[in-house]
């Protein structure tokens, strides 16, 4: 061992102690006849202190060690006499009495600060320096605490941490697998997996239980800002459960979490049904840190006189408080002008202002009475110096337009509050999605998932608007509006999943050669199950109050897919692709 | 939760209580008034009795039950008449009072039993049935304790868990990539990690200074009877170490798994030189239950008229206990043919009985007296009724040819003991490996492995000879004669990298392109570090006596590769190849 304390370790009450430590210079300071040199680990930093009068060619050679040289150095600890309150260590500093040169470092790109002057791509391409910084070392150690955690809650409850296989099976179903060309089955493919899914199926068929696995997972989709195409899944299956089991099991497991690893408490999480949540929030994943619910104006505001109401499928608005006054009309344009963007779609905004000298302000003021807005106002629950913005088309897009309008407001109104955990569990989503362009049911969670005791039945020889309406025993759990993950009760009688497949589409054929082998398990005494699978990834993010999973990913990818650090992917011998039998289109 | 206990919980002191259970229809007995069921999870089997006379209702339906239906059944605990001591449950039964098929199955293909009827195919087409039998699912439940264990050790032990990337980059040295083709960067492929070693030296000069993970690792190799394409690696590394703290923790950490996991205590592993390994043993993972130790005769055996002898490098040979009177010539001529096969290769055997009655008998007795023999006896320790056996021929070939005859013989005799527990370090590996075919060397370990600090100075101006005789400072752990994992302290300096590279063949071009990200960050600051790998899978069978690793994995792989339930890999649509800008060449 090179040292016998890290550089995080020595109080006052090792004054006196011989020690050795060895780490990265952070900085040096020379005093003339004192040089000061902090070395740091993942540990902390430590103040050495080099005394010219003592030991002058010590002295001279510490002089000369660069930032982020790695050296051993012993000494005595000793007490300081400006002590540093902001540093654990501070309160003592070493005496040098050796001083070992182990790497020299070449001036880094950027510096190894926490707020640093690197640029996205210079830091992935020297990624080991910047894990370096405090910040990004702390998220990566903050991650494998949360997995130590995680792996304890599980396995204390029964769980088994079981692997399942990476070199699986391609199905169309779902987003792109990446493939792995086979080179001893020539012209076969191996996939990767989108998700353990099938696999922890069949391991409930085959008896255990309850299962879990922190495991990565593959999609190759086009990457959007906060993608990566290798992510982590805390991925479990429990059998002989109800929702009821599984939804308490993870809050459970989730609270553990908070308790252990930031030593919050939180309380029971809410649920919200599907339906209510768009209801209320336009969105399957409502930020329910602040209010500023959605009221629906249908009844009250339409055949009115005003036919942007009136030719509408619904109508409805937000009151954002206590803007009323300080939103100016140039305020309100460029807020209009936001939700006309392509990106939310809206063809314009409704505005209401309840003044704080009791008058009343709108942008629809020749439709409607002051009395009849007045009303509406208390609706909303307004008050003096409060904005009601209105939005008004066809129901499910304008919902999800007003969603993202109440999402900005509440980020500009400082609503959004970082030290506020809001849980929730959205429960009750539907079966079926359909798919305009593909005219074709798609499942909203997968085709595993069980619709709701109650409508299976209708299942059967449903019509279209019936399969629209049926209900999945699917749930998600959301966090200050970020979903961390979601799972279903699956179904494990085969007739079901048969004619769920129907539904999907497959033909007999296709869900044979696809799936035969789940399907066929559910001849031989499958027991009830489901399951949950959170995003490890974002969870960490969330937790931490960021909005990027990046830096709590050792060596992310960027938004090409590549590393680069290791610059990958890249080109390939053509032997191996001879191999492979494969060619290049070029 | 569809139970209130698992089928292996229920005691004498539970009688009295209502209890329902859930689980798998193991066997039925149908005794006239009385029908007995054994329902089965993976806890244990409870006996449920169904009466004629309380509910004949009941009991028809519990008569139709198969084998593998699954069941939920409520009733009162009660005491058995005939106890099982064999079953942990087997003081009670249930008394039946309600009964509720969750799901039925048909006729399994093989019987789920401990000894079952099912081949290997059946089995693994079947999986889910196969996992369900007791000793399978004893060894899966067995790893998942392992992976807790080792989770436990190494973070107790200031180790953080870091995940490593899965799509990497391919590089030619070592075994064969399996390679993932890149949709967003066409023609440019990843490759799937054969370990994190790059990945976890990084992270050493990131400063994370003790990193462990438990991953799946990828090798496209031509499947022998016991690989398989993905395996599982618990892999380490370790900054501001030394060989001795590798290696202690390491043992602790082996320690720590057979005391918790099979409460067996160990004691110090000794340690042997790999040149000790070669000559005593002929292996360099010797199986140290036994002792038969090669005794060298070139100093006795030569120069005495025997022209085979006399013309060959090495004479060499092991002493096998008691077995000399009852080893008849055609014994004998069966072991001269078992060594003269082509996978052992040896040209032929020489025999020396010690025969219990004092006399010797030999196949060499006309070129060497009675006296001489004794003299050569004393050397083995040969006692009355000891058998030797003695190879000659190129000194490298003939000590593995010995060696694989000493592992024949210690089965043959019994010696290779199950319940023996015997660690060995192999220390002190050869840096380079000399390949006569590709007429280049090879890294014995990896091209990232040090030599021994004394072996630098040789290295940089060596000859041939040198070069092979350099020593690195590499290590394996050798259970009961299995290698269990290795590694190495590394490189840490960018010069003595580059001269490793020179020596492996490398081109100045190729070494940038392949590692170009280590050696730059060897030029920042990298701390002085090593680390080790264990196969999971592999230490898992070794603990419990078993020399296939297939049943430690849920779902392994044939020996094409394949997965027989899944059916992967397959054949992908041609979208996907296009997508990939790929074609088959058939």
């Amino acid at each position: 061992m090179y040292r016998t304390h890290t550089c995080g370790e020595l109080r006052i009450a090792d004054v006196g102690k011989e020690v050795t430590l060895a780490g990265w210079v952070q900085a040096g300071r020379d005093f003339g006849g004192l040089t000061f040199v902090d070395v740091r680990d993942r540990y902390g930093i430590t103040q050495i202190v080099f005394n010219m009068e003592d030991n002058a060619v010590l002295c001279e050679q510490a002089r000369k060690l660069g930032r982020e040289f790695v050296i051993q150095v012993s000494g005595k600890v000793r007490e300081r006499s400006a002590k540093n309150p902001n540093r654990a260590t501070g309160a003592i500093e070493i005496e040098a009495t050796a001083l070992h040169l182990l790497n020299p470092s070449k001036v880094p790109p950027f510096t190894i600060e926490d707020d640093t002057d690197g640029g996205d791509d210079l830091r992935m391409k020297y990624r080991y320096l910047d894990l370096r910084r405090t910040p990004v070392q702390q998220n990566i150690i903050f991650r494998a605490r949360m997995g130590l955690e995680t792996r304890k809650y599980l396995s204390d409850h029964g769980f088994l941490e079981i692997e399942t296989p990476f070199l699986i099976k391609s199905t169309p179903e779902g987003a792109r697998d990446f493939v792995v060309p086979s080179r001893l089955n020539p012209n076969q493919f191996y996939a990767l997996p989108q998700s353990p899914q099938t696999f922890k199926q069949i391991l409930m068929v085959a008896g255990f239980d309850r299962y879990f696995q922190i495991v990565k997972c593959f999609r190759d989709e086009d990457l959007r800002a906060d993608r990566q195409p290798e992510f982590t899944q805390i991925d479990c299956e429990m059998a002989f459960v109800t929702r009821e089991d599984i939804l308490n099991t993870f809050e459970g497991l989730t609270k553990h979490l908070y308790r252990e690893v930031l030593g919050i408490e939180l309380d029971t999480f809410p649920r919200m049904s599907y339906d209510d949540a768009i209801a209320k929030y336009g969105s399957d994943k409502p930020d329910t840190r602040f209010g500023m619910e959605f009221v629906e104006l249908n009844d009250v505001a339409q055949n009115q006189g005003f036919p942007v109401f009136d030719s509408a499928e619904l109508v409805v608005g937000i009151c954002a408080p206590g803007i009323a006054d300080t939103y100016s009309n140039k305020d309100i344009n460029a807020l209009t002008d936001w939700v006309k963007r392509p990106q939310i779609g809206a063809k314009g905004l409704v505005y209401i202002k309840y003044q704080g000298d009791g008058s009343i302000k709108s942008s629809i003021g020749k439709f409607y009475t002051d009395e009849q807005l007045q009303a509406w106002g208390e609706r909303f629950g307004a008050r003096p110096g409060d904005l009601v913005l209105i939005l008004a088309g066809e129901a499910e897009k304008t919902r999800t337009q007003l969603g993202a309008l109440r999402l900005e407001l509440g980020e500009r109104l400082g609503l959004r509050d970082p030290k506020k955990v809001n849980p929730l569990w959205v429960v009750d989503f539907p079966l079926l999605e359909w798919d305009e362009e593909a005219q074709r049911f798609f499942a909203m969670h997968h085709p595993f998932t069980s619709p709701k005791k109650d409508d299976i039945e209708r299942m059967q020889n449903g019509d279209f608007a019936t399969m629209k309406s049926l209900r999945a025993d699917a749930y998600d759990l959301v966090l200050n509006g970020v979903e961390i993950g979601g799972g279903s009760i699956r179904i494990h009688n085969r007739n079901l999943q048969s004619k769920n497949f129907d539904l999907l589409g497959f033909t007999k054929e296709e869900a044979e050669a696809q799936f035969g082998f789940l399907l066929g398990a559910f001849e031989y005494g499958a027991p009830p199950h489901g399951g949950i699978a959170f995003g490890f990834d974002r969870l960490c993010a969330v937790m931490n109050g960021q909005s990027s999973i990046r830096d709590f990913i050792a060596f992310p990818k960027n938004n090409m897919g590549r590393d680069m650090m290791i610059e990958a992917p890249s080109p390939i011998d053509q032997k191996q692709l001879d191999e492979l039998s494969l060619r290049l289109v070029k």
